[in-house]
């Protein structure tokens, strides 16, 4: 049994093989063609933090599979509180068949996962974001930007540490532009570090917009103020002052880049109205993407 | 594809249609027959508002029609909060095959429908509650009362709207009374003029609740204070004063005339408790219209 | 049509009955066999009270057995809020074949299943929590100790009434301890010396923790604090001072006595932590026989 919680936990190989199996049932759905690969899989779906991206894209996963979703807010469910997680963890494990998790501290998802007797998936958590990772690289499968040099301008977040992880298993290249201060977490580069050595990818940090983004063949960005950060969206605003993706800054990379973006976006802020209306099939196509590259990951992890 | 915002896009024909599609699929339910029209069909239902009726009804009628319901309450998602109601439309029909909005002003859900790769249905609106009639009509149908004289007493709101287009598209004739100030609005009046010439109905309005019910076959209301209006509640009360739908009103309509509510019902206020329970099985027959009309509805608009 | 409020309405026959469908689909579902008994069948699952146990295990059963959940949390429904329950009552089950209600009053849950035209499963109330009682009664039976002494240690609340019932209907020795002040309540007891009568069961009140755990087959408790009571804790923990289930009082029991809990579990309170880890097998068997008791219930009803 595997759990999903980090793509550090999976080699290149099963990193493709996921995603493969995603496309594959993406072009079945497509051809409304629905095989029930997980007929009778009951999938408990433990929202700490609402999402209807998540919540949607998992839930009509699971239905199209054959199986059935089971969605448990906030309100429902509050882990730790009431009873400890490992008790939470044994019963629900105990009455499905596989569980999402949308959580706080990457902690709180392993404690849970480590008392589960059935595969736990990373549905977000304010340290990594994997399944965003496999619908992002699929949606550049697509648009055959495969090997291409990737972009992340911004703040150095969950979304950051997964794009490092995912170019540093895949050998790719990443440029990473976020203000002083704002750097991903060190921990997560000397890991990086390591799974580049074998692969061959370039990890560069910058804290130039211009210099990550010059010539790339994807560039990408999340907002500057994540849930729980409002309080200091004023302070944010300002440091991130020349970070908006805007038609001056995707001037620069090639010609035809894609601009990724795993919403919701806020114009004005980290990307402007043009950018993101121009992009807009390839951000409407990754974010289909979660749909159909969830759909390969929980096939791939019950069987 | 099609969108079901208001009855006022859909022919008389089309109208009958989507009914007569509800009572094939009734017919076969009440013998336990449960074809999957909508098999592998994915309805998203938004609730800005809560709506036990409503939910009730389109996640037992998809289930019932071999699919599924994806329930997001405000709680889940608040179109416009976060991102503009573009996004999260581009998005979530990119991922559901079907969509039901349950929400606030009718241009909110106009704009989702216009971003919407799938087709929407309205739930509720300020100003309309088109599958209400689809269940109300139903109902005169199966009591066969389908070209009775329909009166309407009470406030000119979302189903006074939504009485107003139907009666005018089928040619039927309907009297409204309201209290002076609480008349339904003159862009919906001068629509439904429209649509009577073509038809032949009779849309009467007056500020006499005997006179709309004087010989009609089927008598309706609406509560006199809608959600969100509660702070106006003691004004409301002493203006609706003589609209109650008493023993004594009913008497005025015809033997056999039918008495339908959408429910919720204020027994001592839009209606007395006695005629309530002498006509509750028609009423709760209509509520359960509710699920057969539309899956109708659904049926119709996925073909 | 019988609807499921307390097994004070059941036979022995008819509770070992329910429990022994529920071993048997529990079988297959161990076999991955999941026959659809219960196929096209809704189930609404009314929570005024929110619970992850009891959502889970209803929603999984009703899913594994073919048919569909329909989760409504109070923030959707509130029974006699907006509209009497017999009105709610009669709309819902119009519309539903089954439904499941956790709430407050045992009069509110009656009221509603006396308007109701499909079974009503009592999902817990503040007087009685008769399918949790099937799932520790499933447990006894597969740990072999369905004849076995049980000792009940703790506050006498609706757990403590469900087991008085169970105990006097099928004639076991059932031994309550509570604190002066906390006793069960008198018309239950009257009425269980009634069944007692018949059945042989010997039930026996106390307030010394050591006098009901001693040499008995099955132990159990209950939170001393239960929702609604938290402004009481401090005094209640004081009044409760000697009841802990601990080493030194599991000791008194026979050597291979059963610890049953119902969830959640509160260390150093009602339970020591060595004595909840040491019968975790035991424990979190009886949670998972949840589902499959329920889902018995659920067969046994619609046939």
């Amino acid at each position: 049994m595997r759990h999903f919680l980090s793509l550090k936990d999976f080699t290149k190989e099963e990193i493709i093989e996921i995603i493969n199996v995603g496309l594959k049932i993406k072009k079945e759905t497509k051809n409304r063609i629905f095989q029930p690969y997980l007929k009778n899989i009951n999938l408990a779906m433990i929202f700490e933090k609402s999402s209807t991206r998540t919540r949607v894209s998992f839930e009509t996963g699971i239905n199209q599979l054959g199986g059935n979703g089971l969605f448990l807010s906030s309100k429902d469910i509050q882990l730790g509180r009431g009873e400890p997680i490992k008790d939470t963890a044994r019963v629900i494990s105990r009455m499905v068949d596989l569980i999402m998790i949308r959580t706080f501290g990457q902690d709180r998802l392993e404690e849970f996962a480590s008392f589960s007797k059935v595969p736990v998936i990373n549905g977000l958590t304010d340290k990594y974001h994997p399944v965003q990772l496999l619908a992002d690289y699929m949606t550049m499968i697509e648009f055959q930007k495969e090997n291409g040099v990737c972009a992340y301008v911004g703040d150095g977040n969950n979304m950051t540490h997964s794009w490092m992880i995912l170019a540093s298993k895949l050998g790719l290249e990443l440029r990473i532009a976020t203000p002083k201060g704002y750097e991903p977490l060190d921990d997560v580069k000397e890991m990086c570090e390591e799974f580049a050595k074998e692969s061959g990818a370039k990890l560069i940090y910058t804290n130039d917009p211009k210099e990550a983004v010059k010539d790339a063949d994807v560039v990408t960005t999340d907002t500057w103020v994540s849930m729980g950060q409002e309080e200091e969206k004023e302070k944010r605003i300002k440091d991130f002052k020349g970070y908006e993706v805007n038609d001056e800054l995707m001037s620069l990379a090639k010609d035809d880049a894609l601009f990724l973006h795993c919403l919701p976006a806020y114009r004005g802020y980290e990307v402007s109205e043009e950018v993101f209306e121009s992009h807009a099939d390839e951000i409407f196509s990754e974010a289909e993407n979660r749909l159909h590259a969830q759909k390969g990951l929980m096939v791939w992890l019950m069987n």
